[in-house]
């Protein structure tokens, strides 16, 4: 039987329907919303489902009303799954005291510290969520209630959800059928941000990180999983590629050692936002419904 | 010279420009802002502009991050301007006592009653915009600041904003080469929402509002302009809709007695949203470009 789930929202959008959802997580121990778009496809068959990790202080919202994704779903026949960023409402200390950490920040992670544990599993959640009534994973919970296709999956993200999906995509070879990203945090290890998060969800030790795998430079190395073609879109007037928030190069570099086909388009002019995002995301699906069609 | 303008925010977006600016309205007797997005085409060459007129609640952003109406814009290579719409912080007495009703809910009109008359004049504002130092109008004022198009201008929106496009239209026959609206107010006089505002902005006596021509049922009876396409979508699943504030068959039969070809297209599932807008901007932007592009 399909789990729990409550309907918030329906909105018919380009001859589909944008929901969202809310559920008990099991695994983060609260409530959480998730968007999806069924494209106008899904009514008479299945289609492959794509999962969209957002960025810091977002919340399942910011990409479906800003991004414009639903036309391209719609024309390719794609299911868009976006979760939320982060447990909410779990009453941690200090859990709504920075943006860039804690609610709205989760990382896409397991944490193991002792105030963050408990609820901080986004990287669980994402990958194998467990419904609070038939333990089944967040994939199967999909499944189970909306019409997609058993392993037609691919993950893209922005920003921390740009780090997300790499890691989903490089933990789990095979999994996905493709992975993309918008300036993702491509060694989270090495850069403010990322070190944040890391010392909090993961404790101050450094050398625990990389045995925790949360770092898609350093997955990557010892990645031997589908040589698939990785699509990266970088604005180049990002502030936060300038602050050293994102460290492309770093990733690039790994890529080539691997020989793991690394598409990274710098562009020119384009900042951090939506706007951003908007402006290839058709690129994007497009990759992923080439990954995803194949047979 | 060009009006003293100041930029707020400058976006990159499908490789032209979202801006949005601030400016002193001597109209209005606050400060303003608006949108504008840039097409790539503006680059080298002075292109057609949109105005795009929003709905109940909507500051001049709603629009420029929901639409996605910057991909076709585009594609066609025409300018969008996005007002805010009422005056803000005017401090006039009940101002934000109602979500319909003073800021946010200006109507696209020029009031009449005391408390109201000196700032709330959107329709001069839209129509006839006079700069504070050089006493041009709006369309001037984008003229002057920006590489489009003198005369090559169109005009549409949603709900409230609806009503306003057809009313400038109507008002002015030539200055617009098109019109078209979503789900918009077709006929306020007869509705709660424009009962409310007329009796608020134009004073109790419902004889006065025929006279002060903010309708576009009464103004389409009287309309002796070019008879172009109107287009019109509404969604069937629009609640505004069954709630009698809208009246798009009022606005049918005024059209047929005229014989102004109305091309109302009623939208099966689909609500009073900017996923409804999301999902058929494409369309009326291209119907715009048709007349626009005309020489």
């Amino acid at each position: 039987m399909a789990a729990e789930l409550t309907e918030v929202t329906a909105t018919k959008c380009f001859e589909g329907w944008q929901k969202i959802f809310s559920h008990k997580s099991d695994e983060l121990k609260c409530a959480m919303r998730f968007g999806i778009y069924l494209p106008p496809q899904s009514e008479k068959e299945k289609v492959p489902v794509l999962y969209w990790l957002s960025g810091l202080t977002c919340t399942e919202e910011n990409f479906v009303t800003k991004a414009g994704a639903q036309r391209y779903a719609a024309d390719h026949g794609v299911a868009i799954v976006t979760p939320d960023t982060s447990p909410r409402g779990c009453n941690i200390k200090g859990e709504d005291d920075s943006w860039d950490f804690g609610t709205g920040a989760g990382f896409y992670l397991d944490a193991t510290q002792d105030d963050w544990k408990t609820n901080y599993r986004m990287y669980s959640y994402i990958t194998k969520e467990v419904s609070y009534k038939e333990q089944c994973k967040l994939p199967e919970v999909i499944q189970a209630n909306f019409p997609v296709l058993a392993n037609k999956q691919s993950i893209l993200g922005h920003s921390m959800g740009g780090h997300g999906a790499l890691v989903c995509f490089l933990r789990n070879p095979g999994k996905y059928a493709s992975v993309s990203a918008f300036a993702p945090i491509c060694n989270p290890s090495e850069c403010p941000w990322g070190q944040k998060a890391f010392s909090g969800y993961l404790g101050a030790d450094r050398d625990q990180w990389k045995f925790q795998r949360y770092d898609a430079c350093h997955l990557m190395q010892d990645y031997d999983g589908p040589k698939v073609d990785i699509l990266i879109d970088q604005g180049k007037a990002d502030n936060f590629l300038t602050a050293g928030q994102l460290l492309p190069d770093n990733l690039t570099v790994v890529c080539a050692k691997k020989d793991v086909p690394l598409k990274l388009r710098m562009q020119d002019g384009y900042d951090h936002s939506y706007y951003f995002i908007a402006s290839f995301i058709g690129d994007h699906i497009a990759h992923h419904a080439k990954y995803l069609k194949a047979s």
